[in-house]
């Protein structure tokens, strides 16, 4: 059984790492633990910051003509960094799990075409263009702010946000629209009230939009008021339409994140889920699926995961640390890369293990219910998790 | 038992759809899967926006008597195809379930009755009105703005927003009662401290409330404000009790959205309602009620809707895709309009029979209280369900 | 049985009403369900709202002089009629259950007491003072603002917004604290960094309070602004600690209402307490403290409300409608102020009836662990109810 | 049993209590039922607020100078008393519990390294300081701020909100990312629009950030406004954006609290934790990480705290208040620093004890999970609580 219980496409034995291989970790795994990949993250952040002080400071008079030059040789600095990390980028991606199977210009070019890549490269693209066509650098120059986008990748707290977005995104388009409504209302009004006493500014309903917008928005800059009677009045219900007006969008997002936040540690980065073998061979569309159907768990070491005759609900993929699997004749270890659970799904039995994590684990859970689509979208997935389980439960019975 | 099964009043059956069928799906059902029906929409919704549009450009000074001619075709033509919708909708509406029933002219002059149509006939009456009688078409120009609530029909998401207010209105009538004596107490409290120093603005109690309305709703113009150390002081607390004042209605709607939110999907359109034939029997305000109590769930593709054993909480209605019932002698397949799920309500039984989705569907649920409730108010449509089940019953037994 | 399930604490038989109790009933229960009771609380609450206008507008100086006989003569009216009604309130007082035992002017005091009767009070208090020992009506004037605080009656949601704020208290302190501890330091900061620029506006502490306060609170009058750079960047950060000082309360608020709303109905007025004649006998404080343990359901007619074999949460009293429970010997109907559910938690047994509604009804609930608390604070109350329903359990073994 | 279910490690019996004693119990422990501590606790903060009160007004130009004297007067009375405050806290922090086994100094080190302490030294350290070594009082005055710290001690809701931020601060990290995002993109889209036209406000980035940060954030000055059609339509753009990021914060923090607020009284003081003499062999670090487990539940007078056959899911430190464990034998009453519950969660269990609330009692609860967490981190800790259990049992085995 022990044999049965270590996935048998388990990652490359730890010998030497090739730098290619190392270079891959420092800059798309971003492991907390390396020392040069911190360092190297630091650096990269800090550069990205400088570049958009930079980009504000150039533009101001007593600033940007005095320290022009300063300014082009810090801009030549960053984008030959940029370039080398771009690069780098490219060359190392072949040792990701998942494109590991591909030609590796194939593999590049599949990689470069994913959203932070494609920024990466509109971060450098205009000062080549500048330089080899000679087109004019003042319109490029405005693409330099996409540099702040790179951030991006060193907070994936962003992913869920956007997350929340989405899922929400009709009740918040209901609210904009409720908004759009009350605006044509306020504007609308405002026009009719005052366009006489105040022509220069409730003169037409797109200048009333304006007044309306800030007092909606209760930014209420206080450069247009109504100075009638009517007016104010009709303004101080337009404020109390406000307030209400306010609270839709924060009930939404409120409520979206409450529903996340109960997936605790929903963030999964792209290097956690290519560390399983698993997701390896398949196509990266589909493991973006997976991807988005996964949720992370973290336990300390000893916290045990699953008990013997637990509910089955879901199944585990194991991105770092270790557990231990208690047999009839003892314990085995499964390490990063390895799954367990998969059984009592494809059988829909009670848990037949105690497992426990045995150092400080991040696991990643695939829901029962989510496991069934599998079925269906993925069989070839699923049928390979199967001979797997199957291949596992002969080694035991065999062992017995 | 799979005669049993499918409902007896089933859809009429898919042969050649009439035009006048073909136009009422396109206008009433607005699937996003046929190509016309998304063109209609897209074209309807962008007149819609660009009326707005034109009557707020309509205003500026310089936009509006440049262009008249041209703002003059536009809503000449604008009216035209609003007309004919309107036209199209009333002659096509005998074609909805719940209408075919009855002789044509009463079941359009009952649809006509309806919110909808009776802002799409405000959208476009004010012309004609103009145009027979000679009323002066100034002041019915404002009623052209009612164009712009055409456009709740595209956002199911602002009936889930209108339900959570409705249900919230006392929390939201009290938070109204506490901002009242807020305003009350602020607009007073300057009355007293400021009314001498500056008797201009603070000079009556409902002049001070105009600065205090700014204060509290937040939106802060500055056109006004307090100069003298204990105006400014009770403008301060004034302030902070804004802020509360801000959470009130807030947290109301947050908490209100969060218990929506738990009904997924919960949005019903009458298009979906409709297609169930079991409620077109019924009269529309019956269904208007029933329609409250429905939600909707999407399952995709080979997801499993129900297993035996099962708690019996609901039951389900076919709004759209095909589901199979797992029967001894096979599967039976169950489509748009039928219903399932009623047995072990009924009999109040587990459920005894695996149902799956055979094709990504949508369905109607029904959950067993308000079945219970439905039970009390509406026998006769109970007693349908029931002599169905029954029937499918017997045929189960008859053919084992 | 039948008689063992009716309470032997039934009302007064439904024979003619007395003026007084009539007077009691349209004052004091509020029911939607009576005309007359309606119109008086139209006629009140508009008259209220007529009060605080006329209070507004006889500030205003082109309206206060020139109608000040007709704001005399309505002042005048108000007070008439607001003091026929707090007449009429402490003359009926003695028919509420819960003073009938006592002597009716003891009685009378002790309601006159309350907070509502007191507000009632000061509403008109002014007029007779300033009539009878010449105080200067100028300040007693003020008085009249008290009259808004009379609404209080009519929208029971503003004890809820109460509780909510009540719970949090101790967070809204805290939050309160960071408040002030960022007010502080964003107008020490201002005030060291702008004082020597801007003297006349930070030039101490206090002053920068002022611009603090507005920016925290987001409302920003933009009277004082800082000019310098330094100004600029640090008001730009407190504009940012502002919006999370928003935040607080807001979370805080909205935490506190989804508690609350898990309760639904959660509002109990007095009149509903008051009709169970099983608390008409205790201390007013105590019926207080149970009062803030029950919480109301409605149900529709029809509905079941406890089946046989349900675990036993909590006991019911009815406070309006009708129940039926099914006994072996058929139905026994329980009217308003009736109470059952208590036999399953005093001998912590399952439910042992079908109860269900037969008309719509409202019930007050007292959970469990309540009810259990009450054993050790009111051991008088819950032997009462044992004898009941010792009294029904022997009433029903007899028949047997 | 009796025996073996009283704590062999109880605190000091109530003898007369030596004066260290009883200061530190004031100072340190803050109970509300003794009323020398309330009048110290309303002392000092009044004191604190007073501090800072004259801090502020001191920076008046018509207060400052005038009452100089009775300035400095205030502030070495305030001084004098915080320096008691101070040293009395390090005299008598030896009683605590965690420390007493400690050299008094090296105990009394400890507690002053704490950051509370550390502010109380800050509060009063600049006086010593300038009339020590002569430095200049204008810049140490500043520090007087720190003085407003010291209400940290008061007010325990405030540990809960530093809970919540920092659980959420990857989210809170996000949304800041989000805000910069918006920020740059406002600040450069109205740089170039309207750098013309206002080139003194909109003349470089960093100013149009000023404008941008005051929109976003719903403050809204109106010192600064775009004037320009193209200017107003992207400010409006922008207003829009400010609400959807207002949301985010408010929606994470509201949702972080709602997950804190259902371990309800989740805040410990330290000298909670300091009562249960189980953990006063233990390091601080580790006390520390303990107090972080543990959440507190208050009991009234009577009510049950667990019954026989419940499921185990926390063991309880009783930190004030008195319960009665039911055994064969009759009554064993437990007290403040004792603990039961152990017995079902190391031998995993169901309770076997039924235990009551003798008098209204505050129990600190330690969760089962976090319990075999603890078997893990602090092995010796949890094997004394095995030796007692296990002395219990044999208590009880003999006698029977």
């Amino acid at each position: 059984m022990p044999n049965g219980l270590s996935n048998e496409m388990s990652p490359s034995p730890p010998g030497p790492v090739s730098l290619r291989q190392r270079i891959h970790d420092i800059l798309e795994y971003g492991s907390e633990h390396d020392p040069v990949t911190r360092l190297v993250n630091t650096i990269l952040v800090t550069l990205i910051l400088l570049n958009v002080a930079a980009f504000a400071a150039e533009t101001m008079p007593d600033v940007g003509p005095r320290y022009r030059n300063l300014f082009e040789l810090f801009n030549l600095v960053s984008v030959a960094i940029f370039s080398v990390e771009y690069v780098l980028r490219l060359w190392s991606c072949t040792e990701m799990p998942l494109l590991r199977a591909q030609r590796p210009w194939r593999a590049r070019l599949k990689f470069a075409m994913r959203p932070l890549l494609i920024i990466d490269l509109i971060a450098i693209l205009p000062f080549y263009l500048g330089f080899l066509i000679g087109v004019d650098l003042r319109v490029l120059r405005v693409l330099r702010l996409f540099r702040f986008l790179k951030l991006a990748r060193y907070s994936p707290a962003l992913v869920a946000l956007g997350r929340v977005i989405a899922n929400e995104r009709r009740a918040l388009f209901g609210a904009l629209l409720v908004m759009l409504a009350l605006l044509l209302f306020a504007s609308s009004g405002m026009y009719f009230i005052e366009r006489n006493v105040q022509p220069e500014v409730f003169g037409s309903i797109p200048s009333a939009a304006w007044w309306a917008l800030a007092t909606l928005t209760t930014v209420g800059y206080g450069d247009v008021t109504p100075v009638t009677s009517l007016g104010k009045a009709f303004g101080g219900l337009i404020m109390i339409f406000g307030l209400g007006m306010f609270a839709l969008p924060i009930g939404i997002i409120a409520t979206g994140f409450s529903q996340e936040a109960n997936r605790r540690e929903f963030v999964i980065t792209w290097g956690m889920v290519a560390r399983v073998p698993l997701f390896a061979q398949l196509e990266a569309t589909v493991v973006a699926r997976i991807g988005a159907m996964l949720y992370s768990r973290s336990y300390v070491a000893g916290e045990p995961i699953m008990r013997i005759g637990d509910d089955a609900d879901a199944m585990f993929f194991i991105s770092s640390g270790e557990v231990a699997v208690e047999t009839g004749e003892g314990q085995v270890r499964l390490g990063e890369g390895d799954f367990f659970g998969e059984m009592a799904l494809l059988y829909r039995r009670r848990r037949e293990h105690n497992v426990t994590a045995v150092t400080n684990c991040r696991l990643l859970v695939l829901d029962k219910l989510d496991f069934e689509r599998l079925c269906h979208s993925e069989p070839e997935l699923v049928s390979h998790v199967r001979r797997v389980a199957e291949a596992r439960l002969k080694a035991g019975k065999t062992k017995r």
